[in-house]
């Protein structure tokens, strides 16, 4: 196939512009606001929903001042209707989108009607439709809706043949535990970056700072959740693409273990049948008891029944242990944090000790180097090169941080069924070293980076050793933000080379800490994340 | 490494007799016994240990007329000291191998100076060492014993290199419940075949007829759970490896889903780090109970603190339904079961219907020929087809269950990348309509044959399309023995070309039926399965 630089670049702006003209006129914002929200522009615009005057007061109550748990309580009593919560989201839905390109796909319409649907139930049943009766939820591009295309930001998805025919497994879960979808959320060509960019939908930009990356590949998601446009967002996470747009949006991320949570029936800018790490789905949400809320209401309602691949394994309630024992993941000297990193992890570590945890510094681990440098393997086993075809086909090029991409391997699409075999080994005995770290130890969770860097300017965040290292463990991890960077305080050492580590152009971005686990023990993740969670705020 | 002829045979004859010499004077079976069992002989040879006058009037006891559950409850009670137990169970292991070759290695002396221990521990603690104390287990010769070799029946492990320095995890699990290990049990070379025959022990013969194969890989445990030698035997499963041996050799035979009983730690005769199908671990038992028995004892002991390839899902207590809805599996017209197989079945439909449960017979399902066919490709990714080099590397030729094994593809050792991709993308396709079956029809479990054929004569069992089938889905799979095969009854029909079927040949060859769930759904299908079992027996 042949195309013109014009034939991509108009295609992938009229699908653009479709999506924009879906936003109601009342709805817009006024062009003075637009012209100042641009990527050079250095820009809290969190605060600007709430300023616009699109926003009733009601809408900026509902948005505001509420985590998902308690917007449920308020739909399950009627305190608020599902047409009013529905109406308060999709509105800054679209002003955060106007803000930071964080959509692809709104079907804003569909959700009110399925609001006043949920509504009608509720007065005539008298009871909810579900443990997430009218609660709108965003969802990543990635998520298959009926009707909606699954374009991936790839153009040459662009023209009908993804929309999609069925619900993926979790967003039909979704709508029949009561939720309303009205939004997908923009991600980086290929999925493959933590610069959420593609010639489709363009750049999604830092709430907390224009320009700065939002993160990816749910960066979307990120800005979306960050924006509280959503204050439950699904993202999917194969190298940390939950967790780093967490981190760079400040919101709570969470990678779930391996096929805990539905992934089947998503679109894929890869090829399927991989042999290598698995995808997974999970939250990003603006309070640590929505994650589990997440958690436990979907696993409440038996996800094997909605997707072959997911474990028959239900949700253990445990109590949760009054004092934790917490391994610390010592930085890899290939990947030094950043100062405003260190210092959210350091702060972290004083007041768990204060509360009279049991830190453990972990000694020798086996190395994080190789685990990040054996998982771009993985991510490059498919000989096909089926996402750079993707991109080909339309005659798009890539996007800078696909181009310069960590997470490519130089072998991509050149592996054989040896190198299979021999990383499939080699990962074996890393697990297996690990695993002895734990029953050896004792602890509980480990606590530790979540990236090198904070947020960092468009197309510079690069690797992601520290989230990759749980990909390839398949470990449950989570996100907590965690304090701000701070150009005054975060100045860092000298003699330590931070790569790109620039505290003027990274003041105020978020940071925040990652706590993991052993795999299938996000029960117990879980328990420990909440105190630590607790330990944080207080 | 050049080997004449001579090599070969004198390395796997003086391992052999090295095994054989352990076996004390007085537990020696006298010559003109030894000379009628033969593999050329139709002889049943069950009844010997009773009638050779080497076991006592209690060890006859302790052997015959208990299972595992029984004899851990008098162990427990000090009704039965282990010394008692072990000694009964290694005199009769000892005559078993004498008359079926079942076993590999044998540690006699240590056994017995375990369950010295454990009385000790009873009589001084007032209390069982744990859950399995002092009872007796067999394992399959790849589990990894300290101080045993691990030669999987290659010649070329003959010699001290796989001489075991770490205990499986599994074994080690077993020994910290208070288990006595004492045997480990013969297996087919490469452990890819339903023959279990290698050059350095030779071949396993069928308790019941000698003439038939014992079935494999997991022969040896088959015949020796079949003599009672084990009243617990643990074997592992590819393709049928635990079940095949079960049905030949009139045993329960259980394969879990996989990663919930610790695999980890073994021999294997191919190459670390496969991409394909999981192998898993599992019992050979004399009665149902005792499948629950290992699994709830197993899983009890939290087996993810000793494989880190464990799933982390604890057993769950389920109340078993009253009625069942039993889907039957349609027989693959490729495949048709021979007449006493058809039988088996037919009565065991026919008993489950008398007794109130619901038959649902499955009509379209996923091919069964495709998926014997796709699974073959799985066994043999290995561009090294390493197990092939292991046999190569003494000069020893392959076995003739091996060299016309249907268990190899055409295609071994050839099959790329591109391959892996499609064969993992038909297999998701094929679970994925499965699931649709167990979520449209609401049954319970499957019920169906566990093969074509009884057990066979010798090397000519060949294909187990109705076991690999569970492998390629990781369906957990229960074989419950039921009738025997008889030849005035069990005649045919003309219009069926039965695959090898001779009536006179298998007469007396034990029969029974598989039952099978989705994965994990373990707790379930032994629910289903004991009240399927209880049914059979009545």
């Amino acid at each position: 196939m042949t195309a013109t630089t014009s034939d991509w670049k108009a295609i992938g702006a009229r699908k653009k512009q479709s999506v924009l003209n879906k936003i109601p006129q009342e709805w817009r914002l006024p062009a003075e606001t637009l012209a100042k929200a641009h990527e050079d522009a250095e820009l809290d615009v969190t605060g600007i929903p709430r300023e616009c005057g699109i926003l009733t007061a009601d809408e900026i109550t509902i948005t505001e001042k509420y985590d998902a748990t308690d917007l449920l309580a308020k739909l399950a009593a009627g305190e608020y209707s599902s047409l009013a919560v529905t109406t308060a989201f999709c509105k800054r839905a679209a002003i955060a989108n106007q803000l930071t390109n964080c959509l692809t796909e709104t079907f804003f319409d569909e959700a009110i009607e399925r609001a006043n649907y949920l509504d009608e139930h509720l007065a005539k049943e008298k009871k909810p439709f579900g443990p997430l009766h009218g609660l709108p939820i965003s969802i990543k591009d990635s998520f298959n809706y009926i009707g909606q295309e699954t374009t991936l930001g790839f153009v040459s998805f662009v023209g009908g043949k993804t929309v999609a025919k069925e619900h993926s497994a979790l967003v039909k879960m979704l709508l029949d535990l009561g939720a309303v979808l009205y939004i997908k959320s923009n991600i980086p060509q290929t999925l493959m970056t933590a610069d959420s960019e593609n010639h489709v939908f363009g750049r999604t930009l830092n709430p907390h700072k224009l320009t700065l990356t939002a993160g990816g590949s749910s960066g979307g998601e990120g800005a979306v959740v960050g924006m509280r446009a959503a204050v439950l967002g699904v993202g999917t996470d194969i190298g940390g693409s939950i967790r780093v747009p967490a981190l760079c949006c400040g919101t709570y991320g969470y990678r779930p273990s391996a096929s805990r949570i539905p992934y089947g029936g998503q679109g894929t800018p890869g090829r399927v049948g991989s042999p290598g790490v698995l995808a997974v789905a999970g939250p990003l949400t603006t309070s640590f008891r929505d994650v589990r809320l997440f958690m436990e209401v979907v696993l409440g309602q038996q996800p094997w029944k909605y997707d072959h691949a997911v474990l028959h394994a239900p949700w253990r309630q445990l109590s949760a242990p009054k004092t934790l024992t917490i391994g610390t993941l010592p930085i890899d000297p290939a990947f030094p944090i950043h100062p405003p990193m260190r210092r959210a992890l350091d702060s972290a570590i004083s007041k768990l000790k204060a509360a009279g945890h049991t830190i453990v510094p972990l000694g020798y681990v086996p190395s994080i180097a190789v685990a990040n440098r054996e998982i771009a393997d993985y991510y490059s086993l498919d000989p096909a090169i089926t996402p750079f075809k993707n991109i080909e086909a339309s005659g798009e090029p890539k996007i800078r941080s696909v181009a310069e991409s960590p997470f490519v391997s130089k072998r991509n699409g050149k592996l054989d069924m040896d190198d299979l075999y021999t990383l499939n080994a080699t990962r074996a005995q890393c697990m297996a070293a690990w695993h002895k770290i734990w029953t050896t130890t004792g602890i509980d969770v480990i606590l530790g980076p979540v990236c090198e860097t904070t947020a960092m300017p468009h197309d510079t965040f690069g690797n992601t050793p520290y989230t990759t290292l749980y990909n390839y463990l398949d470990y449950p991890s989570i996100v907590i933000p965690h304090l701000k960077a701070d150009k005054e305080i975060d100045v860092g050492d000298d003699f330590i080379s931070y790569k790109g580590y620039n505290a003027e152009k990274t003041h105020g971005a978020p940071t925040g800490v990652q706590v993991a686990a052993r795999p299938q023990f996000d029960e117990e993740l879980l328990n420990a994340a909440e105190i630590i969670s607790e330990v944080l705020k207080a």
